[in-house]
């Protein structure tokens, strides 16, 4: 539904209310600033705000929340657009507000290890602060050079380092939040345990912006780990490369990363980083990249090297050992610019399935059958050792929309095939605006309307980011 | 306010169809069966339910569910009644439903390290049996041995290896759960990173059951360490021991236990289960138990002497290593019986404070100075590298009841000093009937409004455990 032009007029006459909050300079209605804040990183869609504004403390947020509340306008919260889900697009138009100014590290608690934040920090700024300290902060999005803490919360990011460390929410003991009325609360303490009421931090990770807006931030932090081995292992075949995952867990081991790239993918990102450090060959089907990481050199070895022994057992090929730092950082690059240079390469929708670890070869053998029966082509690759895989679908002639009817029934099916594995459509990304179709496949009626109770308690005026996740009529 | 007689008669008017549903024998209104589901292991209270029901299943519940809803008759639901802070106490009267026979452990998947099981297990049944595969299931309450793995969940328990694995929350992946209004359904899905919707799943694991009846549960196992060392180290200071603890982690260390007991606790425990194990002098303030555990026992010995050495600054005395899996065992059987034993020799009333883990000796400080001014004696114990201390109390001629003028105004001041510390008012036993009174003084009134918002979503009729965590009503 399009935003009206009264409604717009509704939105706008409240510019100078806001512009009382935050000062001129930060309520911004230029065609311009309006285009910048339209887009994330989620193919090709667009929407455009009303008002952009640029917010600098918790008080400020709580005063624009309440004219919002009062008069019912839209509000999306936006940290650096880097999102692949489309939580952070203002399709209904309203008021945009960005976190980039709210971009301060408040305290650093060596005592404690934790750190105290503000939600506009980028992630990999973060982590490099707490690593001076001897610090880890290990949740690590491919986007982590741009990507901001308060995203990362808002779709309880993962990355390479989750399949030993956890994600986004295993590090949030406590959160200040606005609610849509503009009160202001505190979801826990600053407490490794907490059974004192419902766990509203946990409630809130991965809410996309729909419950409240996140102000500040506390995450336990880890000591750094001292030491880490990096090896890259090529497979003929994509399917026992999948079953490898398994058994080294079934094994007793646990990486720090084990990442699963498919040889189209690598050969994509090798030509668009311009590396040569990975031979690729035509007999190759995928290479696993894994890691392990500790305090005690000769302990990582002997890990690594039982860890390659029991690969054998699924026709690896020759195992690829890092040297030294500069080699680590240049797979790690290729790793991490995967999915851009393969978009670029028309592969533009990226899905997000996640099954239980063992059914990696299930859901790797469907992906490939219902490419060839819907006319697809595919790459896939991602947090193997999390049972996480990102597919990427390429179909000729066909740009991606939120309702194209040439990509709709393919993606319908592959989130059956995830689902019929014990699966769910979401590992990292959300569900955003993209995804919402999708989520009558893995949750009852039941289950939504159990989301839609909870979103009509937090948000009863459904100003919050509304229509993310789910609708909130159906 | 009590239930009334003609209340009384309305739900037993609905015997007989509880009795269809289950069978005649598993509905039980006899005096002997009410009075054995009157009390948990909290403090001296008892509250008769009406009418006591054993379902075998899920969909027993969901018809029981159906009438309860339909008639307004007040649901209770119970694990092994093992909880200390009045959860499963039947305090309005109406149907208590035992989980005692859903007692099954469904699925030990040892391909993806997962287990499925019903909520009537106990806790430690199910730890041996996923140990016999070689897998590892960390939470372990002090209770484990006759404790319910869904009462773990209702409570969000810990245990002593919270400080490295986690506490359940950490463990639950997705719950099937039985709605106040007889529906059913999962949370999330049986994986290691869910991104779809809001996280059901975190929301349930310590709602004490105002939520839903949980009935099955995936959880996530782990490979079981190969090893562990276990130490005893006395100090003749308890706030230097408290210090001593926040040190270990600042130096990168993280035990597998990180256990504190003032001696006096101590002293009270050997005598209880008659050991000689640990000497005990008049010149000892409180002892460290800890562990660390891990696949190769040079690194573990390293790790252990590392830590001794570091414990010299905080003038600890001759410390004393586990010589093999007896002398393990005997301590662990004293760390696990403190609590009973302290109790039978008049510390009646336990709380569960939790801090920032550098904040212990701030605490334990304060705790002591409290008992002076509101002339009480104390003794402490608990996970310390949590920051979770177990504070027993023992006031002469004053028996702990709910509303007790000799009690609150002392716990009052204790929780306000765990909050100005960062802390909160339960780690891991959850609030239920009698911590709720001080729920106020760690949530401001629009976090409670918050938390009443999301009840009276789940349950707006307010059948399902009622009155626990907080009143609707305010």
């Amino acid at each position: 539904m399009p935003v009206t032009e009264e409604a717009k007029r509704l939105f706008l006459s409240h510019l100078d209310a806001f512009k009382k909050i935050t000062g001129d300079a930060y309520v911004l209605t230029d065609e311009e600033s309006l285009h910048h804040y339209a887009h994330d990183e989620t193919e090709n869609l667009l929407f455009l705000p009303d008002i952009v504004i640029k917010p600098r403390s918790v008080e400020e947020i709580s005063e624009i929340m309440k004219i919002c509340n009062q008069y019912r306008i839209p509000v999306t919260p936006r940290g650096a657009g880097t999102g692949l889900s489309g939580g952070a697009l203002p399709h209904k138009g309203g008021v945009l507000i960005s976190f980039e100014r709210m971009n301060s590290i408040l305290h650093i608690d060596e005592r404690n290890l934790q750190v105290i934040t503000e939600p506009g920090v980028i992630t990999e700024v973060l982590q490099m602060a707490v690593r001076e300290k001897g610090l880890f902060y290990p949740p690590d999005p491919s986007s982590r050079g741009s990507c901001f803490i308060g995203g990362n919360i808002a779709e309880n990011s993962g990355g390479p380092k989750a399949v030993k460390y956890g994600v986004v929410k295993d590090y949030v003991l406590n959160l200040e939040v606005v609610l849509a009325d503009g009160s202001i609360i505190w979801t826990g303490a600053n407490v490794l345990k907490n059974s004192t009421g419902y766990n509203l931090t946990q409630l809130m990770v991965g809410s996309e912006g729909t419950l409240g807006l996140v102000t500040k931030i506390v995450l336990k932090l880890l000591p750094h780990p001292k030491h880490d081995l990096l090896m890259l292992v090529p497979f003929n075949d994509l399917e026992k490369a999948g079953a490898a995952v398994s058994a080294i867990f079934r094994a007793g081991f646990t990486p720090s990363a084990l990442e699963l790239v498919e040889i189209d993918a690598l050969k994509i990102v090798s030509r668009f980083v311009d590396s040569t450090v990975v031979p690729v060959s035509d007999e190759m089907a995928a290479h696993l990249i894994i890691e392990v990481d500790g305090n005690h050199p000769e302990t990582l070895m002997a890990e690594m090297e039982a860890i390659a022994a029991l690969l054998a057992d699924f026709d690896c090929g020759e195992i690829f050992f890092a040297d030294d730092a500069q080699q680590k950082a240049e797979l790690w690059k290729l790793r991490r610019r995967v999915a851009e240079a393969v978009k670029l390469n028309g592969y533009t929708i990226e899905e997000d399935t996640v099954v239980p670890r063992a059914e990696l070869p299930a859901l790797i053998h469907g992906v490939k059958a219902l490419g060839l029966e819907y006319d697809f082509k595919v790459v896939c690759y991602g947090h193997a050792g999390d049972g996480n895989l990102h597919i990427r679908i390429k179909k000729e002639g066909s740009i991606y929309s939120l309702n194209n009817p040439a990509v709709i029934p393919a993606l319908k099916a592959l989130f059956a095939l995830v689902k019929s594995l014990g699966g769910t459509i979401s590992g990292e990304h959300g569900i955003g605006l993209i995804q919402k179709e999708y989520m009558d496949i893995v949750y009852t009626n039941a289950g939504l309307e159990v989301m839609r109770g909870i979103k009509r308690a937090f948000d009863p005026n459904n100003i919050l980011n509304a229509g993310k996740i789910f609708d909130l009529e159906k």
